[in-house]
């Protein structure tokens, strides 16, 4: 049994027995607002926007990417549960522009095991097999952050599923401050 | 402006203030684990599973599946962040088990706009445009919620790019209730 899930598992049984008025809360998000961030351990939306259970759908992956699967929840989040507003939170030192592709599929066609950072060159540490099929996957890692947001906002923006009216703004976290900053995107 | 976002940069400013030590956070994920589950309102997943900013990767979709840009995710916080150990948590009530694919293809056709659920029956009230891409397109919904998350413990478990010994598994989240209940899911 893995002592972390033991833990999560105490936690959790901590929450239930102090969850109230939460067991009627309704499917739809209260504020009508989603929020696509990044999986980053640094980054807690509920806290750092001020949410709370009920308020709104938040979507995270590696990077915070409007991804094909971002979008497909976007879309139904909007479409069935009446989210009208859409927030992009990228962040500062986040871990997708630590590599590129190549960098990507040489480390996972050496091993699967977990490589270390060694200044600014990963090194393989595993001994474990490797699989080359790393190489044909887009990672959607990123050099320059803001830009990062703006594509990631217009290509929500662009959707041909989300209506070209639903108001899509980024922000850029701030990991060591917790402050969020809006990226200027312009229509069109 | 929107009211939301006011609101959300009201409360991120009150998070500034109050940030502290979590200024210095480093970026692999303290307690090495990562949370793939559902962009649901009604889910915190640091509350319902203890965990404080720097613990552990979220990665968060509609359904909490295990779709490839939920796997790419993964990879990504396995091989180069560390984490050891992955859990699913899907949920009671959830949207994903709503509708189907063709149920969502023809009120996208009809309207991009918010539609109504009409007791069993979902029912377009826009005006807009709608588009027939959505046709196209896998939602990823589900009937079974325990075969859900068996089906996505198994896919992780199963991705050539990550170590065939990673402990993956899988849990049912009630909203009713705040609880975890695990679902077994068997190797091989």
């Amino acid at each position: 049994m893995s002592t972390v899930v033991d833990e999560i598992l105490a936690a959790n049984a901590q929450y239930v027995s102090e969850f109230g008025d939460r067991r009627s809360l309704p499917l739809p998000p209260a504020r009508q607002v989603a929020i696509l961030t990044c999986m980053d351990a640094r980054l807690d939306p509920a806290h750092f926007a001020g949410l709370k259970e009920g308020d709104a759908h938040v979507i995270r992956n590696a990077g915070g990417r409007a991804s094909d699967d971002a979008i497909r929840s976007l879309v139904i989040s909007h479409k069935l549960l009446g989210t009208q507003e859409c927030l992009v939170v990228h962040h500062t030192n986040c871990g997708m522009q630590l590599f590129t592709d190549e960098v990507m599929g040489d480390l996972l066609a050496q091993s699967l095991d977990t490589a270390v950072l060694d200044g600014d060159r990963w090194r393989d540490i595993g001994t474990g097999p490797g699989s080359s099929a790393g190489r044909s996957i887009d990672w959607l890692t990123f050099r320059d952050l803001e830009e990062s947001v703006r594509e990631d906002v217009r290509r929500i923006r662009q959707s041909p599923l989300l209506p070209p009216t639903l108001p899509v703004r980024g922000f850029i976290y701030d990991v060591t401050t917790g402050g969020l900053q809006e990226v200027m995107v312009p229509e069109g």
